[in-house]
């Protein structure tokens, strides 16, 4: 990355870009983004929004576009997801964020919620990069499972290259050979984006382990490493989930991972002084 | 695998699809795919497309809109490259395929070319998949550099579902360790298609190695291995390719190549006969 | 691994192992093993010794025997090695670790050190490790590079089934494809490892990332995710290092680390409760 | 690999190293090393090695010493299982190939056996590979799962650091992430190998895929790469198998891929010219 010239490095570690998602800012103190990993019913997505909030969450996620590996499994609701979406977001005052697929789709359904997300299987998707660029709306942009820090960045750059200067980068896990987890969460590029680039990075422990047990240790391990947030999976019925549920945390787990995660925060502003 | 009801799988390896681009059918026969990475202008695809059709080459490739890891590296001549390439393959009587990125484009694109491209990055850009199996046009549908078998069918699969039964796979290196060539070529792919599905599927060993010493041997080798084709990278001046120079063979080497694939090709033949 | 019947997972995480080294247990409280990688001389060796145990470490580590990539780099000073080593020991008061190489040396050395380190690239080295196995010292099972969870406790299983119990786990990195760091550092098997067995495990972020910006926050996200100890290098001028200077802490880093570790230990032995 | 002055690398493609096993040269012409993974009787080697040799196979394996992920797994008969090697060698007039694992066993392992292999988990196991590096016969050394060219050449001068220049390598497939073969056979490490070092190399498509199906085109794709041998496994009833027996040729099936490998390898002698 010596010879790159990305505006996502410039002024490097120094410059730190805040990125504000309705009244959160990302970028400053560590924020936590929770919710279904889809939006499945208005029931099951208000209550779980009112969960989340109550615990402490920041920030609403909840897909209505699902990218699945079969064209057979559950796509996601759609506009009617969205609409579903929008409507949680504004009984709990949670700012809103759900995954982009299309191009085509970008500017309308940015009418809907507060930020957009690019999933990990379309990170290098570059005419869906420019589409959020051109967005009025800061934008998530998980990293490929398959891909380099360098490769990633460069990806953000497709996306500032635009005009839009608002990217938060998400570690969700890089594909390796153990399968005793679903990916391996690189925390590590935590620290190495803090060191050449000014954007906000969180982590995504729910698909970076894909097992229930892992996402506690490991959101309290993000918070430890310097991360600026993450996002993880709630349910209030994991078992009953349409997609995802096995990595999903019921809302007690939820709660509690909350606290700890207060006990930790707490105690890396001390460090940081 | 086991437990998927794909069409992508029907008949397994006892049916066997055919796939028509222009008056080429894959699948039945060894064929090759050749031309530059990039359609820099139309003096250099036209010389090049003679050159590759002489030495006996099937289809023409060409890419008018490019992939690039980088926003500020060369993104490709765009429509203009397109007529360009047309030309190139009505001089030539070659049949041409090119490289799709944005759904929007399938529709106008497709009446350039015979055949259309999905990209490893866009192996799972489902948005892309679906479009291109509306299209009328046979598809050639890379390898995701980080994908499974199963997953790399499934996206098979995407395009099936929509109607659109000329699908090619194109297996290009996989992502590894090692940093002696680009990507890790798995030839063992190969025979696994071939015990699975009824698609059809080429080997790139231009990407696959992304090392002009490796590329013949490799191209030998997909012949031994089972493939229905290759495809490979031809420039008539490597040295000034606006992109992928590295990896592109000059006309020469081609020509050298092509009569050892005819040797090994007869030989494979005469293994099946 | 559910099929598995292995001692290594009798209990799981119910039943705890605790390894007493020197007067040091693992597997109760937060533990740290530091110095050089390799021991270069008395003077180095005792100085390091001197300056991690004021900082709080608890273990020495030092290489005598060095397994290294090519066979023309430092191999290290042998029994020289490990008597400065049991000097640097003894005159600090702190337990030592060195790893061994081959069978025959096993007995031997177990002379001159508290714990026997086997490698990453020899953790499938059954010789050796059923060598140790009967050496009456506790080990240090570093996780083979490209190995998954139970492969690695596997391992293990040959080390306990002769008669040793006393086995402590180190994760040090995967093999993946970024460059950016050395290796991968996989700490979600920190949790993984507490859920299905009764090992301790601890964490090198020296060779998990090779990066002396990334050693200090992958630290303490170890420390966050439930490890019981780390294992760092540090050199009292690393520029001047025979081994692994690009990763080997100066003291004045490390005195920094260790009073930032005791904040995150403190609050994560509160959130234990 | 640029910087490193390797005697392996000394000549690089142009000279070529010939390795005498018995009375059988590799490095010129194509060799078939053909057996069982483990022998388990003398009546089981004996009937396989007539096999293979009736099919036209050059040498004969045969594991006496297994190196099994589970301590609790079968791990081979031992001297016993020598001397049946022996005996099926003589029998047969096959030179025979054996894996050694520890480095107390290479001397009076080399008498009963024509060349020693080290096997993947060891690659790295540098006391071994000293130790054989002083022994007087050959040595077949496999790739570890987990390395580049740059390391296993550098395994390779370890070896040949010793006096020992006799050193065959043997590609056997690295790790990945697809689980629909064993491991990832590596083929363009073969012209790779040619291209920078003057060692014969073979490949095991048995080790290298662990499906029968794919064993064959992989065999008839290493010719056609380069490659100066394979190594597979043959079992005269792979379902009674004490190891392997998943990728253990049944013998109709070996003596159907020797005469399709006898045209590849004529058709790969005619383009060689």
């Amino acid at each position: 990355m010596k010879n790159l010239k990305l505006s996502s490095l410039n002024g490097g570690p120094h410059r730190k870009t805040l990125v504000k998602v309705g009244e959160v800012t990302i970028g400053q103190g560590f924020i936590v983004i929770a919710g279904p990993c889809s939006v499945e019913s208005e029931d099951q997505t208000i209550e779980t929004a009112r969960r989340v909030k109550e615990a402490g969450a920041n920030i609403l996620r909840g897909g209505a576009f699902k990218p699945r590996t079969s064209p057979y499994a559950f796509q996601g609701l759609g506009i009617k997801g969205l609409q579903i979406l929008e409507k949680a977001g504004k009984e709990t005052g949670l700012p809103v964020v759900t995954e982009v697929l299309d191009p085509r789709d970008v500017s309308w359904i940015a009418e809907y919620v507060d930020m957009l997300q690019i999933g990990t299987r379309n990170m290098q998707n570059y005419s869906l990069l420019k589409e959020v660029g051109k967005a009025k709306k800061p934008v998530l942009l998980k990293r490929g499972m398959y891909s380099t820090l360098s490769e990633w960045l460069n990806c953000a750059e497709y996306i500032l290259a635009e005009g839009n200067p608002n990217v938060v980068l998400c570690e969700r896990g890089i594909r390796s050979f153990d399968t005793y987890s679903r990916n391996t969460l690189d925390l590590s590029v935590v620290p190495a984006v803090k060191e050449v680039s000014h954007l906000p990075i969180i982590v995504d422990p729910s698909h970076g382990t894909g097992r229930l047990s892992l996402i506690g240790p490991m959101s309290l391990a993000a918070r430890a490493a310097g991360a600026d947030g993450i996002m993880v999976e709630v349910h209030r019925n994991p078992a009953e989930a349409l997609s995802d549920g096995d990595q999903s945390l019921p809302p007690e787990m939820f709660d509690s991972l909350m606290k700890k995660l207060k006990v930790v925060d707490d105690c890396m502003k001390k460090i940081a002084g």
